[in-house]
C-alpha cells in the first residue's frame, strides 16, 4: 500500500520541496522553543496536493445532477439550488496564471474535533494568499455559534502558523449548535452580510454539511451572495459515498486506536491471564472497529451493521463472545482482545427497541420528572424483561445518563462493561467451561480526534481547504468540497466540488421529514467488509495480533494508506 | 535533548550500520509478507551500543561494597555473596578478541510486561552466539514458574528473529509466581541442575530482583554453579538508584500515554465543555505521571509523593481540584486535564489507613466470609466516617475487588472516578463557582506495557542482554546488570554490575522484616520533581499542552531522551 513514483518526478518533487521548506521556514511566524521537536518538525512539513492548484486552474462545470433517493422531495426543498451541475478544477493548459479576486471568507469547525482540521484552515489561508494578498479569512468561534453570535477573528500568518499540520481544533474551537430556526437563519444572513462574506466554510459531518446546504439554499433565496462550501470531516468515516472518498481525520484516528489495541493484543499474549475489551468510537456505523480488526486482528471483532443485518440480539452477541471464550480455554488460552463498536446495542433489534421505548417513556414523562424508573414501569413485558436482565449499572446508565434532548446517552454507557458481566452469566452456564474469565475493559475516541494528522490527512485537508477557496472564487454554492483518486500520489489527486442535494434524502427527524445527507453505514458487501469476514475465522483461537505501530510522521512509514480507503477505491474502480 | 555526534563518527556509524543491516536482513528467519510495514522496518533495526560488548573486553573488579540500609541484617541474610565487589565491563586495549567460553543460560522475564524485554533476550543470545556458536539459551516459559517447573524452550535465530526490537514478552510469556517456599527453591535448584545451566536471568523489577538475589545466594550455599543475574525492568520507573540509572520500558510507556494525554488536552481545548481526568499506571510510585506531565503541560497533575509528604487528605485534595476547576471557570474555561497515578489514594494517610484497616478485617475475617461489610463495622468512628463519605461504587470497588491474598486490589479501583464524583459534590458547595463541570475518564496503563520500544529501549535493552552474558561468563552471581551513562551516545555506554544487595533493605512484608530492594520514589528534592513544581502554575489556568506525538522509530525525533532520564543524570553529575 506504499504509494510510488517514477524517480525523475521524485526529484522534481524533491527539489521543489526543499526549496519550499527552506522560504516556508524563514517566514514562520512563531517562537518555537517551548514546543516538543516533533511538533516543531511538523510545523515545517509541506503538505503535498495536486500542483495545479497553485494557480494554473480553471473551473469545468459538468452535467445537471439529482438526488440519492426522494428526488422530487429533495427538489421541492431546494428550489434555488437543486440539479446544480459537478464541478471539477482542471488545468488551465496554456492559459495564465491569474490574479485571483480579492475575497473575504469565513470558515466554522463543527462537531467533534478531527485530525486535520487545522490544515483546512491553512489550505484556504494560503490559497487566498497566493491568489490575491487583499483577501481575508475569517474564523468564526466555537462552532456554528460563532456565526449566529458574529464572533470572529481575522485569520493572519501569525494566528495560523503555529497550528499547521497539527491536530486539534482549539485554533477556533469547535461547538454542536447548528443553524435550525427562523431567527438563527436570519442571525447567520445578518452576519454574512455585516462581515461581507464572499463564502462561507463549514468543515464538519453529514449534519454540519445538510446544514450548509440549507443555508446556502437561505441564502440564495434572500440574494445574500455569500457562498457556502461542505468540507467533509469525521473520524467516524460514516460520511462518504460516491462522491466523497473519505472523511478527514478517519485516517489519522484508526491508526491512533489501532496501536493501542495491538498492544493490547500483546499484552493479553504476554501475561496471559485476561481479556480486554475494547469500545472504539463510531456510534451511528462501525467503520472505525472494522479498520481496527483490519489493522490489529483481534481474537474477535463485532460489526454493529452485520449484528444488524442478522438481527442479533443482546443475548446471542454475549453468547458468541462466551463461545469463543470457551473454545480459547480449551486450548489453554484464557485471554485475548475483543473490540466493539461505541454505538453496538443500538443494532441489536432488542435492545434498540428497548432503547426507543424508554426514550419515549423518558420523553413523554418530561424532564420535570425525577423519577426515571417510571418509564421502566411503563414498559411492555418483553422490554421490562430485557432491562431487568441487564446488569444493574448498566441499567442505571440507561435510565441517568440522558442528553439534553432527554434522550438516553448511549455514547456514554459502557457497553463493554456489559459485554463483559453478560459474558461472565453465560459462561457459568457452560458446564464445559472450565477456565479463568478476566477481562479489562477500555474505551479509545477522544484520544484519536486531537492527535496530529497523518500526512495522508494533512495533505488531504490542506487540498480540501485551496479546493474550497476555488470553488468560492467559482460563484459554486450548496456544494461539499471533494478531493478524490486518493489512493494514487497527492500530486495526482483530483479535485472539485459536488452538489451536496446529490448525496441526500428524506429522514425523520424528530418526528418531522427533513432532507439529511444520508450516512454510509457499512455494507456486508464492502469490499473492506469481505476481506475481513474472510480472515477473521484465523484470528479468533490464533495470537496472529498484527502491530501497526505508532503513526510515523517520515520515511516511507508515513505513506501507508488504511485499508478501508484502499478496499475502497478497489471496488469503486 | 538530542543527542548529536561529531560526522566523522556519525558517517563511519553508518557505514558499519548499513553493512551489518545488509547481513541482519540476509540471515533473518522469518517470512515478513504478512506482517505491517512498520513491524518489518523494526526488524531490521541495528541496536546501537558499546563496541567494546563485541568481544574485546574484559571484566574489572572494583572495591568490596555494602548495602544501602541495615547492612548487618543484609550481611546476615546473604553470608555467601554480601559485599562483592563492583564490576565493571572495561576495553582489553591490545588483547586479541578471545573466543567465549561454551554457555548454557537461562532466561526468564517476571511481571507486568515493558516494552524492550525481547532485546534482553536477543542481545543475549547474539552475546552467546558471537563468542561461541556452541552456547546455547534456555527461555523458560511464562515467568519464574517455568524454571519451577522445568518449562522451557532452546531458542534459536528462528525463534528469537521475528521478536527483534518488537514490544511484549510474548516471545516466552510471563508470569508473576515467586520463589518463595522451601520446596521452590528445592525445584529451582532442580531445574539449574537438569538444564546444566551455567547461568539463569532473571528480567523483572524489585521484587524479581530481589527474588533473584535469594536464588544466588541459595545457589551458592548449595554449590549449584549457576550465577544468577538480575536485569532491571519495569515501566514504572521505581527500580532506579545510585546504580541502576533507569528500568528498562519506562522510557516507551511514559511516551505511549503522554501523546495520549496531550490529546486530550487539545480535545478539551476544541471542544470545550469536558474536563478529562487520567489515571496512569504506577501504582507505588508517580515518576510515570510525573514525566508525563512534564511531557505534555496538564492543568493539575498530582504527585502521590507530594501528597504523602504534604499529608494531604482525600478531601484535601479533591478541594484543590475543584478551585482549578473554580478558578479555570471564571475564566470562561469549563474544561481541562487532570492527571493522577494509579496509587494515589494510598498516598492519602486518611485513605491508606482506611484500607489497611478493612485488610485487616478483611484477613481477619477470612476468604470464607462472604459479607465483607461485617469488616465495616469492625471500623473505628474516624474511618467508618471515611467509608460512608465515599461514592457507593468506590465502596463496592473496595470491599469486592480483592487480591488472591484477600487485599483491597487498589490497581482496579478507579480514583479518576472517585475524584470526579467528589469534585462535583464539592463544586456544588462553591457559592462562587457558576460553571457546568462535565468529566470524562481515562485510565492508561496496559497499552503502553507492550507497545514498540523506543531505539532508547531497544538499545538499552540489548546492552543490558550482552552485559548480563558477560557477567555469567566472569563468574559473577548475585549482579544486577548495569548500563550507565545513558544520557550520552549509546557507544559510550558504559556496562557492568552491582551486586543487588548493595540496593537492600530490611521491610516488613507480610508481617515479617525480610530483605528487598528499595523502591525509588519520587523525592520532592528530584531535579525531574523541581523542574515540574517550577513550571505547573503556568499550565493551571492556560492551555499550554505540549504536544510530543507519536513515538517515532527513525530520524532525528526517535533519539529523544525523556525528561526524568536527563533531569536525574544531572542530579549525579
Amino acid at each position: 500500500m506504499v504509494t510510488t513514483t517514477s524517480s525523475a518526478d521524485e526529484h522534481m518533487h524533491n527539489i521543489q520541496t526543499v526549496r519550499r521548506k527552506v522560504e516556508h521556514e524563514l517566514k514562520l511566524n512563531i517562537s518555537v522553543a517551548e514546543l516538543s521537536p516533533l511538533h516543531q518538525q511538523r510545523l515545517l512539513y509541506i503538505p503535498r496536493m495536486p500542483p495545479l492548484l497553485r494557480g494554473a486552474f480553471r473551473v469545468a462545470f459538468g452535467d445537471r445532477t439529482s438526488a440519492a433517493y426522494d428526488v422530487e422531495e429533495i427538489e421541492k426543498r431546494f428550489p434555488k439550488l437543486f440539479g446544480q451541475p459537478v464541478v471539477k478544477i482542471v488545468p488551465n493548459s496554456g492559459g495564465p496564471v491569474t490574479i485571483g479576486k480579492k475575497l473575504r471568507i469565513g470558515v466554522v469547525l463543527s462537531g467533534g474535533p478531527a485530525p486535520g482540521g487545522h490544515n483546512v484552515i491553512s489550505g484556504l489561508f494560503d490559497h487566498l494568499q497566493e491568489r490575491n494578498k487583499d483577501s481575508e479569512l475569517i474564523g468564526f468561534v466555537n462552532g456554528p455559534s460563532g456565526i449566529i453570535d458574529c464572533n470572529y477573528h481575522i485569520l493572519t500568518s501569525e494566528s495560523i502558523d503555529p497550528f499547521r499540520n497539527q491536530g486539534g481544533f482549539h485554533l477556533l474551537g469547535s461547538g454542536r449548535t447548528k443553524i435550525e430556526t427562523v431567527e438563527q437563519f436570519a442571525m447567520a444572513r445578518e452576519a454574512a452580510k455585516k462581515c461581507e462574506l464572499d463564502g462561507l466554510v463549514f468543515v464538519g459531518g453529514d449534519d454540519t454539511n445538510t446544514n450548509a446546504m440549507l443555508l446556502a439554499e437561505d441564502f440564495k433565496a434572500y440574494n445574500i451572495d455569500t457562498k457556502v462550501i461542505g468540507v467533509p470531516k469525521t473520524i467516524d468515516g460514516d460520511l462518504r459515498n460516491t462522491y466523497i472518498e473519505t472523511s478527514f481525520g478517519f485516517d489519522t484516528a484508526v491508526k491512533v486506536y489501532s496501536e493501542l489495541v495491538a498492544n493490547l493484543g500483546y499484552d493479553a499474549s504476554s501475561a496471559k491471564k485476561s481479556y480486554h475489551f475494547c469500545r472504539l468510537m463510531g456510534r451511528s456505523a462501525s467503520h472505525i472497529t472494522l479498520e481496527t480488526a483490519l489493522q490489529t486482528h483481534p481474537n474477535m471483532a463485532v460489526i454493529g451493521e452485520e449484528v444488524e443485518a442478522n438481527r442479533q440480539s443482546l443475548l446471542s452477541v454475549v453468547s458468541d463472545i462466551a463461545d469463543l471464550v470457551v473454545e480459547r480455554s480449551k486450548l489453554g488460552k484464557d485471554f485475548g482482545v475483543v473490540i466493539i463498536p461505541e454505538g453496538l446495542v443500538e443494532f441489536m433489534p432488542d435492545m434498540n427497541k428497548l432503547i426507543s421505548c424508554l426514550n419515549d417513556h423518558l420523553a413523554s414523562n418530561g424532564s420535570s420528572s425525577n423519577d426515571p424508573t417510571e418509564a421502566v414501569k411503563m414498559l411492555d413485558n418483553q422490554e421490562r424483561e430485557l432491562f431487568n436482565s441487564l446488569p444493574t449499572d448498566f441499567q442505571t446508565q440507561l435510565l441517568l445518563d440522558r442528553d439534553p434532548h432527554g434522550n438516553v446517552r448511549l455514547s456514554q454507557t459502557e457497553s463493554e462493561r456489559l459485554l463483559i458481566t453478560m459474558t461472565k452469566s453465560e459462561l457459568k452456564k457452560r458446564s464445559e467451561y472450565k477456565g479463568t474469565f478476566s477481562a479489562i475493559s477500555h474505551f479509545f475516541g477522544y484520544e484519536g480526534r486531537c492527535s496530529l494528522p497523518t500526512n495522508f490527512d494533512c495533505n488531504y485537508c490542506y487540498a480540501l481547504g485551496h479546493t474550497s477557496a476555488a470553488l468560492i472564487e467559482a460563484g459554486c454554492t450548496g456544494y461539499v468540497a471533494t478531493v478524490s483518486n486518493l489512493t494514487t500520489l497527492p500530486e495526482q489527486w483530483e479535485c472539485g466540488g459536488y452538489p451536496l442535494t446529490v448525496m441526500m434524502n428524506m429522514e425523520r427527524r424528530k418526528g418531522k421529514m427533513v432532507p439529511v445527507i444520508k450516512k454510509a453505514l457499512i455494507s456486508l458487501e464492502d469490499p473492506a467488509f469481505k476481506i475481513y469476514a474472510k480472515q477473521r475465522e484465523a484470528w479468533r483461537l490464533t495470537e496472529d495480533y498484527r502491530c501497526p505501530g505508532p503513526i510515523q510522521h517520515s520515511g516511507n512509514m508515513s505513506e501507508e494508506l488504511n485499508f478501508t480507503l484502499v478496499a475502497n477505491s478497489e471496488m469503486s474502480n
